[in-house]
């Protein structure tokens, strides 16, 4: 192999060997990047591993030729992030592996888990019918007024709260869902089956938001802390807009996924 | 019109008169889910509006049913995300609707922004050969200790950051990109021109995080407030994965959208 420190023939400074060359603020930064996508990528056993553990911080300063406090100071993001904790005794442990639910196929999040021994439970705070504002109307093509159900419900994961979801339908659902059992059973899958119809396509916008009081009191986190935020409208097959939702993810528990099968510019 | 107050047919508890049935904190959260989704689809003016204003509290709580009270600590979590804000003498005004980018496309920003009078900025902070870790390696399909190109980058929008993004290329580009104008001209775009490539999938990851001390400078936001985390890795037409990518959005500042053309379960 020949040497790394030949100058290069482009313009761009020599390649340093194995060696941050930024500050040790962006070298934490960088080794922060790459250690919490390791982690969410399930490299120290994800979910399911009973104590996953990071390597030594002396191994990775070698490994990554940065200095250990750019190694400690990468851990202390992590940890104030919520990725990973150290255990005297132990190590570092990571605590912090997300959840995955993809948002371009309407996957329920028992598919998403499948192959985790994670328990789900859903809790409904709200079940019942509602009247449609100008925004909800406008966003279901039904007029202002019009009856809607209005529901809300709270989703643990292995006994952690994980989102808030709060839905709007329109007003053929009032009586469709009437009875159903929606702890325990799917929206989607109770449309199609009691109605009849085919899902079709969805709109998705997603936010980081702070979560305010309320939410913060449903997903016991703190005021303040990273909420993802889902936003989604669904249609049927025949294009009627249906199903309007916004779900409210803990940013420490769950990450969104998408993949662009052919991603050409202004395709 | 028949009378709303009929007993509905189905087992719900009767619909009320447009009054929301919940406490005043949960009215408050309905208020803000609505307004914030108004004020994000522009409903009063978005980017381009010199000085939008949201109704009075008076009106909003006659048209909604709800007290007052709900309507005051409404705006003031929209506040507290910084979405509004109260000008004496003027009214509430809307400060915080947000950039829309889609995520299922390679739209670049200054496509996204068509329409809007606003200025993008792009400041190169590194541009300069590094060597893949394993896990960067792993993702690039290239031997671990491969040179790679490592950019990193700040975007601002009329004058505010609104992105820090960090991309790590296969080797081929170092010198495909190198003498490039990487401040005005999209990576992508440069690939394709200059190595004759096409591009491919894409594989999202989206996280929402609190902003630590280098991010929070960069983007000039206070630590530990929301940041919209993307990972991307971009695959080329021939199935290379060549572009691994994180941008850290301001919260405050962007939206992420993406349309699934048809989202049958199990899809």
């Amino acid at each position: 192999m020949t040497s790394r420190r030949r100058t290069p023939a482009t313009g761009f400074p020599r390649p340093p060997i194995r060696k941050y060359a930024g500050t040790r603020e962006d070298a934490a930064r960088w080794v922060r990047d790459i250690l919490r996508s390791q982690i969410l990528d399930g490299a120290f056993g994800g979910l399911a591993a009973p104590r996953p553990l990071l390597p030594p911080e002396t191994t990775l300063a070698a490994e990554w030729g940065v200095s250990r406090n750019a190694i400690r100071e990468a851990f202390e993001l992590l940890r104030s992030e919520g990725l990973i904790t150290r255990v005297q005794g132990l190590g570092t442990v990571v605590t912090g592996a997300k959840l995955r639910q993809r948002i371009d196929r309407l996957e329920g999040l028992a598919e998403s888990l499948a192959g985790h021994q994670l328990s789900v439970e859903n809790t409904v705070l709200s079940a019942r019918p509602s009247t449609a504002t100008g925004f909800v109307a406008a966003k279901l093509a039904i007029p202002e007024g019009s009856p809607i159900l209005f529901i809300e419900r709270l989703r643990s994961v292995a006994g952690v709260p994980l989102s808030l979801d709060t839905t709007s339908l329109r007003p053929e659902a009032i009586e469709a869902l009437d009875g159903a059992d929606l702890a325990h059973e799917d929206v989607f899958h109770l449309l199609e089956e009691r109605l009849g119809v085919g899902i079709g396509a969805a709109e998705n916008t997603i936010e980081a938001v702070a979560a305010d009081r309320g939410t913060a009191r449903h997903l016991d986190i703190k005021v303040g802390e990273p909420v993802l935020l889902l936003h989604r409208l669904t249609y049927l097959a025949d294009g009627t807009p249906f199903d309007l939702e916004s779900v409210r993810y803990r940013g420490d528990r769950l990450t969104l996924t998408s993949i662009n099968a052919r991603a050409l510019p202004g395709d």
